[in-house]
C-alpha cells in the first residue's frame, strides 16, 4: 500500500495533535516590542499515573527512500511534541484505531521546518522520520512510572515515496 | 559599568538553571536505533499556584550594540526554558539577589545556537537578547493564575560589548 503524502495543516491533523507554527497563533509583543509571543501552541498532558514533564533533544538519522511502514506506536499516558531545531522538513504518520492502528487510515504529512507536531496521548504514530542527516528535535513528552508506550506491526507493511 | 561575556558552561550556570544540550548529557538509541535521545534536560517547574505547562515561539529582534542593561525580571512561580530554533547564538545575562538584582553581580554569557537555557523559580535575567534579526525560539513557561513577573531597574545601567 501506498501511502499519500500531504502538506501539514492545523485542520487536517486536528484530530491528532497540536500543530506548533506561528501562523494562526495568538500573539503580542513582550519584552518593551524586542520580541513577539506565539501564545501556548500546545497542549501537554502528563500527568497521568504521576508523570512529569521531560524536555529531551532527539537526534534523527536520515531515512532511505522510500520509507517502509512496518510499525506504528502511541504514548497512552502522555502527550509527546516534537519541534525541529535546525529548520528542517520531515514526515510525520498517523493513523486512527481504538487497539490497534487501521493500516487503511494513514495519513502521511511534510512538515515544514517551522513547524512542530504535538502527539496527543493515543494516537498511533510512527517513530521520528527525517530527510536529512543528524537532525535535532526538541521533543517534550512524560516521565514517570507505567508503561507508556504501545507498539503494533503491520501484517503488510506500507510505502512512502515522494 | 561593563559586563565581561563568557561562554556558557553548565557550571558556571548551575546556580541559575539548566543548559540543555546533547554535550554531557545521558544518551541511548531509541526507535531500532534510527534516533538518540539526550534525555531530561532540564527541570520543570510550573505548578506552583495550580500552574501549567505553556510551550510557546518567541521571534526575537536583534539588539543594537553595545547592549543597555537597564533592567532585569524574574518568575518567582515557574521556570522558563529558552531553546534557538535556528542555531543561532544569543547571549544571557543573570544576576543574584534576594529581592533585587545586584549589579556587581551580573554575569553575561554568549550561547551558542545548539544550547537552551532553562531559568529556575525567582532567578533575575535579562529579556531575550538575540544577535540576529527575528531570531525564534521554542519557550517552555508557566500558564495560570497568580503574579509570575518581577522587574527591577537598575539606577545606572550596565554595559554589554564584545
Amino acid at each position: 500500500m501506498k501511502v499519500e503524502i500531504r502538506p501539514l495543516t492545523r485542520s487536517d491533523f486536528a484530530a491528532y495533535g497540536d500543530v506548533l507554527e506561528t501562523a494562526g497563533a495568538t500573539h503580542y509583543p513582550i519584552n518593551e516590542g524586542t520580541a513577539e509571543r506565539f501564545h501556548d501552541l500546545a497542549r501537554v498532558d502528563v500527568e497521568s499515573g504521576g508523570g512529569r514533564v521531560l524536555i529531551n533533544i532527539f537526534i534523527g538519522q536520515k531515512q532511505p527512500r522510500p520509507i517502509i511502514i512496518k510499525m506504528m506506536e502511541r504514548h497512552p499516558l502522555g502527550t509527546q511534541c516534537f519541534m525541529p531545531l535546525r529548520e528542517q522538513s520531515y514526515l510525520v504518520v498517523v493513523a486512527d484505531g481504538e487497539t490497534a492502528p487501521e493500516p487503511g487510515s494513514l495519513r502521511a504529512f511534510l512538515v515544514r521546518g517551522t513547524q512542530g507536531v504535538n502527539y496527543y496521548r493515543n494516537v498511533w504514530h510512527h517513530p521520528l522520520l527525517v530527510l536529512e542527516a543528524d537532525s535535532p528535535f526538541l521533543v517534550i513528552d512524560r516521565g514517570g512510572e507505567g508503561i507508556n508506550l504501545e507498539e503494533a506491526y503491520f501484517p503488510e507493511p506500507a510505502v512512502l515515496d515522494w
